[in-house]
């Protein structure tokens, strides 16, 4: 939900390419652009349900990778007394279910083959909790980013949404190929692990339109486009500072409960100026269209700006270049609790280099006021890195911090 | 789960054309051929999320319509209190709700009419359960098998997972279609009832192919064609018992939950042997494709019964022509409870025309006995009963129970 107001990937590429600045307030420019070249095998003659998406890379697919309609994100933690080659077996058997499944093909040993035939584009990608560094002694080579979010005055955590040794991010067109997938991965990996928490999302949009959330907002106008030198710079880590994370990144992943009961009883007009954007197109305030770069220096006839400050738009508004992420989140909408209508929210799942440099700026200023925070609240946190990619078979995830110098010594 | 034996609504189709049982041998049959007819506005060179389904009819949607890929079950119960005119009042809002929704328009006073804009094949079925009767004053109007099912030895019922005074089942393509038809046929008409359960389910499958539950089996093999004497014989009721319920039916709503951790210590013969199907291609034991119509009494050189006598199929299997009912199960897969690996199992929906002489009788089968039973457990239940469809503009569902001559004393 956080950072509506990045100017959009796709305009910056045709700004600079017609000359500057001076260009900024062209019209047009579409939707964000997601690396359709990562889909190795889609053939629109045939059922979608059999696309797959690449496993091997020098990154892990299932971010720069268009996210399909369903996921599942697992988080789990090790048993006691788990030692480095406890987590170096798992991650080898995650590794060859995940390069079997993610390409139609069951996983060794797997119990229900047939649901394996149907890829629909599944992406697993695999992330490292901060304590899994203790775990495996190799505390120096944590990144200094990786560890729990600060509190922040509009949390209301529970627990049970929070943290993990490992995180699973399960991605398909079909939400049966999802929960084989969890289920397969879980199970092969249970001697060694506690499951800590499941999130299941969706997501739904016209082809090239931006998904709305259930508040009925557009929600992912600004975003990073994948394959723009932007996207490298701020995604991925080039191991400059530690040479294993390389083509790696982080997540964090925020589970944010809307009270959709009192934000019933808000207007199209202030559920506007709440987010800084109109709800029928997601145009900002000071513009027409969706993609038109916001102006927050725009007033009405009174003086009075378009977009109010205190909009969600306007306080997400990054301060300099840096204050970038990519977003990749999934609405969701469980079982209500008992006394309750509805129990539903945003899996807001966002990729960055840096969560201190360029997540926790944004998340601070909207803490500490955002109009918006009066209907949604932040009920699960949990951070991770994501290890590079898998560069071909024979390998493993997780393989280049466990065969680093530090871990060698 | 139940009765995965009943003959083929197609074979038998093709078995009258043939002039009779002698043809019953023959290979062939595909799919259960649901009524595409109801899709009333598809157009394959547009987006299929516009697709949409009619809402008026003799008889409700949802239910000869094809099932699409997702669905909410919602059950409510009336405050106490509530009088006639309220669910009177309570359903014209409902209809006039699901008029709009279903055919891609906003509800009146829609918050979110962003969210309408997709319909997806958008279904919305009613139903009134056993108690509704009561605080209508409308006891003798109640069919005598809208009551809750007996206790059976393998139930394990939840109370939070059984009964209810009213149904909403929403079916649609998109996830987030359904979330919002949940949201929005809750909230309006929150003053007069609680929400009781939400269960939301998904299905899968190649166009014209068998789902498959995350057991892996497929399921729904046999069923009842929409289209055909058997199905209307059989789903819907013609108003010879109760006027008013002419073109009506009953559902009865069964949470499965799956024991995934001991299933998978059964290799594929030894579930094979239980269901009575084999898993790869769902072919019975006794011949060799899925849509094979089963042989009781086919034994190996051993003398031996191919299909095992307490497999699931051979219990399931009806012992007259009448123990048959239409199944559109949907597979759930929820976050698990502490401690737990998974929470997954199949929405058991079925529609009769009367649950007693219809559906009873197999279900006492095979909760007397069903090789399936060490490995499901049904852990919720409710039975509601599907009042007509609204035929025109102007109408409200159940208008023909209000306004029976009974209604009018």
């Amino acid at each position: 939900m956080a950072d509506r107001s990045q100017p959009h990937p796709a305009r910056l590429s045709r700004r600079r390419l017609l000359g500057g600045a001076a260009a900024a307030g062209a019209a047009g420019a579409a939707g964000i652009g997601w690396g359709a070249a990562a889909v190795t095998h889609r053939d629109h003659d045939r059922d979608p349900g059999l696309d797959t998406v690449a496993f091997y890379g020098a990154k892990q697919a299932g971010i720069a990778t268009e996210p399909p309609l369903h996921a599942a994100f697992v988080a789990f933690d090790l048993k006691p007394g788990s030692r480095r080659e406890d987590v170096i077996g798992l991650l080898k058997i995650w590794t060859d279910d995940a390069s079997r499944l993610t390409q139609g093909k069951p996983a060794l040993a797997d119990t229900e083959p047939e649901l394996a035939a149907r890829p629909a584009r599944l992406t697993v990608t695999v992330g490292f909790g901060p304590e899994l560094f203790t775990a495996v002694a190799l505390e120096d080579q944590r990144p200094h980013w990786l560890k729990p979010l600060p509190p922040f005055g509009i949390d209301k955590l529970d627990a049970a949404w929070c943290g993990g040794d490992l995180l699973l991010q399960i991605c398909a067109e079909e939400a049966t190929t999802v929960s084989h997938a969890v289920r397969v991965l879980s199970k092969h990996v249970k001697s060694l692990v506690t499951v800590r928490w499941v999130q299941r999302g969706f997501r739904n949009a016209a082809r090239g339109q931006t998904m709305r959330n259930l508040m009925g907002s557009v929600d992912g106008t600004v975003n990073i486009a994948p394959g723009t030198v932007d996207f490298d710079r701020l995604v991925w880590d080039d191991g400059s500072s530690r040479p294993w994370l390389a083509g790696g990144t982080s997540m964090v992943m925020r589970r944010i409960a809307m009270n959709l009961e009192t934000w019933d009883e808000l207007d199209a007009e202030g559920r506007a100026l709440t987010i800084g954007r109109t709800v029928e197109d997601g145009a900002p305030l000071s513009g027409t269209r969706e993609f038109d770069v916001p102006d927050f220096a725009a007033v009405d006839r009174y003086g009075i700006p378009k977009i109010p400050p205190s909009s969600h738009i306007a306080r997400a508004h990054r301060t300099h270049d840096g204050e970038r992420f990519l977003r990749r989140g999934y609405n969701y909408d469980d079982a209500p609790a008992p006394g309750h209508m509805s129990n539903s929210g945003l899996l807001f799942a966002s990729f960055q280099r840096d969560i201190d440099a360029q997540f926790l700026p944004v998340q601070r200023r909207l803490a500490d006021f955002d109009a918006l925070n009066q209907w949604t609240t932040p009920v699960g946190s949990a951070v991770f890195v994501i290890p590079p990619g898998v560069p071909g078979p024979g390998g493993y995830l997780g393989q280049q911090l466990f065969e680093s110098a530090a871990a060698q010594r």
